[in-house]
């Protein structure tokens, strides 16, 4: 396996997709904040650097897989020298879920040295990196994206490209989350409508499930929902809101009005008022039962 | 096969319906308000008479399948002797899309006369019901349900109860086109972002229906909306508005606010102020484009 | 004075107006359905009367002034013969408020008799209608409107002609009752932002009733919301549910997208969901309050 | 007169307060970015000064009226040494309309040379300005308010204290213009109502601006939206926008879900997509007439 690879984050998501790349034989330069979790990736047979710079090599590549626009930015801004050793030809790949501006700026920035950047973000949970079954967003220079698409290609069930403007994967992610979170606006309204009227919400939300909406985000979130269960947090709260308030800003900055992104931004910031940020996202129904006059027990 | 059925109403979903219990053996009457169309069927072996009290036996089954509540409405009461002629023990089966209100005093109307109704309204097109593929939802007496249920196999793919209460399964299918609805405005939102920013929606509506939202409503709507095809109308927008004013009224009177059902009111009333009421009812999404300045051709 | 009036409906506003047109020398038949209430105006020189149809005399003038449509109803449509002794020439002022439909039946129904309906909705409590400082909005046939146009003089301090369209001075009616909702919404979400920063709402309220806003709906609901009294009502706040959902229907049938008519119908049904249709509609602002992660003590 | 004061930004605004001043008696070094608009106050006795160091003295009191946050940040932390110059005793007027996140950085700063920061935003136009009816609202350390308020009583005609928090007047100017792009797009959706059913908007709107909202804010603008005159524009729809993000910024930093302000907000940048940006604010109400299917001819 020719390339070599620099890696660095090595969260839950970042973990199990390092591991598949060493179970596929490519050769691991691994970087991460605290060094424990790097560990087992050793065990694997990836070598374990000191400094994020020590991943890269001149006209390699670095995937990033770290947990905010700040994070990133530091290991590339920051950070003496990243760009200047990947130099031409070398790539950085960014499967992070960041801003679309924060992801501009980063691109404009790897110009500077030559280096390509590729937005890369995911769709899908720890258990999907690790069983391959991550779908996986992209966008960048063609000719950077082709050389990476065989490396992606072990690491999730699909690959869609969204052209060659760097931010574009990123504001697809939000589109992605986006809609995700009005099912649960929308899974929400339905259900407590059907539990004022003295409906079983379990079954609607099953029927929901097989019939018209036979797909993970109606199946998970819809039984979620149905039986109030926000913990543990899938994704937190705070994060819907954060991502519902980058789709806001990404429509305002191209004048799109999105009246339902809107609608969930109140959502959100009013589950923030009631303590609710660090439960699941979906706990935004527990507004809606409340709006409703229905006790919710102890939450 | 012992049961004799009435059968009242041969639009497309009627006809394909009573063509498929013909050809299971099912023995029926029926009856149209345009003769015409009863006539297909009694090549198929169906008798027609020639008024709905005639489709009817004391003790019988009788569905109908209409299109409207004021049809149901005029059938069942306005008629001479429906009710009165089904009697102890008879059973009408509405698989009409109705008000929930109109339902319950349906309902209360036919316990006067002993006969049990059965709400049974579908989802699906006339190609899933010629298909036997619908998803039958229902609600009514226990024994009567049981009765009629093997009846109502032959026509879907599969068959949800909700109890007893009579306009239980309308309130469900409202449920339904209530988040049918809100996908369609979340679709239509998150395109007009990405089409904003330089994204292809096609492929971005291709994504989303074979990743996170792999179910019909995203698929196809998705697709619908990406490439503006709104004639023929799959689902007038005129009715659409209609429905989601029945989940509005519905959600008023149990005092659930459903704020999203609200929204997509004003949206769908813009759009018939537009002149857009016989097109398909995803053409909402083109006010969300107007709303962004994008111009949308000869509509 | 030459014109003698049949007065129908006692209520505190009804009594009142009924009281200044004594002051000033009109001859007032008085009907009220409870017979005490009209017993105060005979010490005044009314004339109480039996029955509704009592207080007509053919070609003359008779006021209503009912609490809902349905009273309004029941005395001109429901009983024996007020309009057809009414008759031509004769006039009735109508100053209840009721839904723009409900007038347009009245008036569709007056015509048939050749009485002049007159809608004549006023704004103002009863302190106001004591002190004749109503406002009154006129609408209906010329002539008719010139004939009561002294009557009415009597009774506010001035008076607003909307043309010749029966139902025009509800709809200008609603219009304003929509106008205040509005308002209450809107201090109420900016107390609740002051109020969160750290700013005194009592005095943000006060500023603002002395600039901007020195006008007396800003002034009365700013101090309420801002100390919080919502008890005694006003306005009741089911009526006040009732009169949005009045705009949104008459929007709706004139296809026009009234979305902060939708969302005050959300917000008074979550109001009403928490049990709160007997106190003041300025208590709408509980809600945006507890929205924020406020506690409200015992409401 | 013993104050003597610096005056830095002489746009419209700043032009008439500084008049007043210097008619007045005060003693004033007045400074502007462009020296031509400076030149009319020197014939009134101004000092001009080319640098806006030059408009301070030790322990003495400098009003800024700048036409953005960000003018305001150069002048006080960009340039050199103004508010060093200041030094201890010195106070800072800040009239500008900014944010109060920024006005809380701003704040801060001043401490550490142990300046006043008081914030003195206004209410009014120019003309108010000129007229000395502006209405100013006041926060910031109680000596320094005290020692500024006969200034100030020159410029308007009240003067409305909140407190001690720097950036409280800020929060409250915004709640102002929050209460106004309300009551803009209410009396916008209201007039609609009222032409598509026939009513005369623009009698409607002085019969409001009569009774009910005897105010200025609904006086002005009901006759600017009943008449669609949009230009010259008072204050451009742009600023409307921006003033709007600030109320939902400052709300979701405290987790205040304001709905009318979201609603606003899609309602402006609709505006802004359609290329309404430099015309009266009040012009958003185009955007609830089309939306009602209304044109508005060359708009």
């Amino acid at each position: 396996m020719a390339e070599r690879i620099g890696f660095i984050g090595l969260g839950q998501m970042g973990q199990a997709m390092a591991s598949n790349l060493l179970r596929d034989g490519y050769s691991l330069r691994v970087y991460n904040r605290t060094s424990e979790k790097a560990a087992a990736l050793a065990g694997q047979g990836a070598k374990l650097v000191l400094h994020p710079i020590q991943t890269a090599e001149p006209g390699g590549i670095v995937i990033t897989s770290l947990a905010s626009d700040h994070a990133v930015e530091s290991v590339v801004l920051g950070d003496q020298g990243l760009l200047d050793r990947l130099g031409p030809n070398g790539i950085h790949v960014s499967m992070s879920t960041i801003a679309p501006a924060t992801a501009r700026r980063l691109a404009e920035h790897h110009q500077k040295y030559q280096v390509s950047y590729v937005a890369a973000p995911v769709f899908g949970r720890p258990e999907a990196a690790a069983a391959r079954q991550l779908w996986i967003v992209l966008s960048g220079p063609q000719a950077a994206k082709e050389r990476v698409r065989p490396i992606l290609a072990v690491l999730g069930q699909g690959l869609f490209d969204f052209g060659e403007t760097a931010w574009a994967a990123n504001i697809v992610k939000l589109c992605g989350n986006f809609l995700i979170a009005t099912a649960i606006e929308a899974i929400g309204e339905a259900l407590v409508l059907a539990e004022k009227n003295g409906i079983d919400r379990v079954r609607l939300a099953d029927m929901l499930g097989q019939t018209l909406f036979a797909c993970p985000v109606y199946q998970g979130y819809g039984q979620r929902i149905a039986t109030d269960r926000y913990e543990p947090a899938g994704f937190r709260l705070a994060l819907g809101l954060k991502d519902v308030d980058l789709v806001l800003q990404t429509a305002a900055s191209t004048q799109v009005p999105m009246p339902v992104a809107s609608l969930l931004h109140d959502r959100f910031v009013a589950a923030m008022a009631k303590g609710r940020s660090d439960i699941d996202w979906a706990a935004i129904a527990l507004g809606i039962a409340e709006d409703a006059g229905l006790e919710r027990g102890n939450r």
